[in-house]
């Protein structure tokens, strides 16, 4: 049995099982100081661990986080914003209270692990190099290149790239505190709510808000597609609930890249290559479950 | 030994050796049709294979190429604008001629390849995941992740990303064909010939030309940065041989980034982050080399 835990900014999300129709048990709870989080993940998993053997635990965290075996921060969260959080070891006190292996990643890169093990990158056929987005409170996106999670210098930031903005179009300069009009900064769930002064969910089908996050969404696809070239790219997260987005996005994706990429991925299957997650709001956990899985092969 | 080919839009460049210190032979000539391009190459290794046999040929192409060894259209240039090139074949008649294995890729991605080999990705220690773009007559960005060059759907596009544009700063739209005002629409050689009236390699270094150059170069950088994470960028092509381009590319981005990335690599060492090619304009064809030392090895 493994354990995963889907470590977000708000709420912890902790399961015990093998896969998608194997979960045991889940738990749900608020994030508050890390002490007191990790201390809930651990007596969740305590009281499980007494009926079956955990082999080993999984982490998909909120970043940034150190995914450097070398580094002596490895498996903490490091600079974030979140009051308390700076430096956070997760991955430590969770192996020593198990003794176990821990799989650590980013809470993107952990739900492309779940969708290449269970879900959107197994059909028809095995993807090796795809990107998944999850579009909600941030942006982030995670991806599977060659076989293996993207790491490279720290992890992929994807929510950051620039993105271009027609003031006529979009006053809205953007709600990135870092860099204003980058993909987050545009086009997050609280980009949206600021923009309009409406929650996301609660705007209509046919307002003109949804174009516009098309737009942006389709903007930040291009721009994956020119730079990672991905088999197929999976957009998951609270926003892309909304499913009328997903129409809207392939449509603008194919309008601005203006049949330069012949390929039938794009020019004719395009409904097949921009889709949501198979394992939808599983994904982040069930992708910590399978990072528990590759920890303890690979530690055998 | 080894032969490789640059094969470019304007030029073919042919070697034989087997590294950067030993290249035994070079010859240049200008790309005319497919049949009589390909022919002189063949010649020319002749010449050179009844000295020393030739084990592997490589070829790093202008594209799109298709790189799908299960493709009909393997080892050819595809949708080309470039007139009777579309569709032709360049493996094929050269792994005939010689009854040797071909190595067969981008331009940028065997260019990045020399890097890994014997140049820039190889200091302090070796890197599994970084960027080569090349600046010139178009932009196009290859790369190496987890250790394998980067192909996924098709290869990188990396010049088509989609970039901001201030038209009060820089009313010129674009000059690419497709996209107007992507990487390569803003900042190939071409693009600055347009913007201002002058070729670029004619515009002097206190222009305000470069500035605004290195700012699209910076947006493409950062972007790169934001959805791939490389260890390293390498910047190469003709435009690059300004080397004052450099110092203000670095400045930029660091500018754009705002400190988001708390890494020593931008931080504090960003002069080791961006750089020029070890192998300067022969990092093509020795990464061609390179390509056909690959595809010997993977071939016994």
């Amino acid at each position: 049995m493994y354990a995963g835990i889907e470590s977000g900014g708000t709420k912890w999300v902790c399961a015990v099982g093998t896969g998608p129709d194997d979960v045991r048990a889940v738990e749900r709870f608020p994030t508050t100081t890390p002490a007191e989080t990790v201390g809930r993940a651990i007596e969740f998993f305590r009281r499980h661990n007494g009926i079956q053997t955990i082999r080993a635990i999984g982490v998909g965290s909120f970043g940034p986080v150190d995914l450097n075996p070398q580094s002596r921060h490895y498996g903490h969260i490091t600079t974030t914003p979140k009051p308390g959080w700076q430096f956070a070891d997760i991955a430590g006190p969770l192996g020593r209270a198990f003794d176990v292996p821990v799989g650590f990643d980013t809470d993107v890169n952990a739900a492309a692990l779940g969708e290449f093990r269970w879900g959107a990158a197994r059909r028809p056929q095995g993807l090796d190099t795809f990107v998944y987005f999850t579009v909600g409170t941030g942006i982030g996106g995670g991806a599977m290149v060659n076989g293996k999670l993207l790491h490279g210098m720290l992890h992929p930031e994807m929510g950051h790239m620039i993105l271009p903005r027609d003031p006529v179009r979009d006053p809205f300069e953007g709600a990135c505190k870092f860099h204003g009009a980058c993909l987050e900064g545009l086009a997050s769930g609280p980009a949206m709510e600021q923009r309009w002064g409406v929650r996301a969910e609660d705007l209509p089908a046919d307002h003109p808000a949804w174009a516009l996050e098309a737009h942006y969404l389709a903007l930040g696809v291009v721009n994956a597609i020119s730079i990672l070239s991905p088999q197929r790219v999976i957009l998951g997260g609270g926003v892309m609930g909304q499913r009328h987005l997903f129409p809207l996005i392939r449509a603008e994706v194919k309008a601005l890249l203006r049949d330069y990429l012949k390929v039938p991925q794009i020019l004719e299957r395009i409904e097949d290559y921009i889709v949501p997650p198979d394992l939808g709001d599983r994904a982040g956990v069930l992708g910590a479950i399978a990072l528990a899985e590759q920890a303890f092969d690979s530690s055998r």
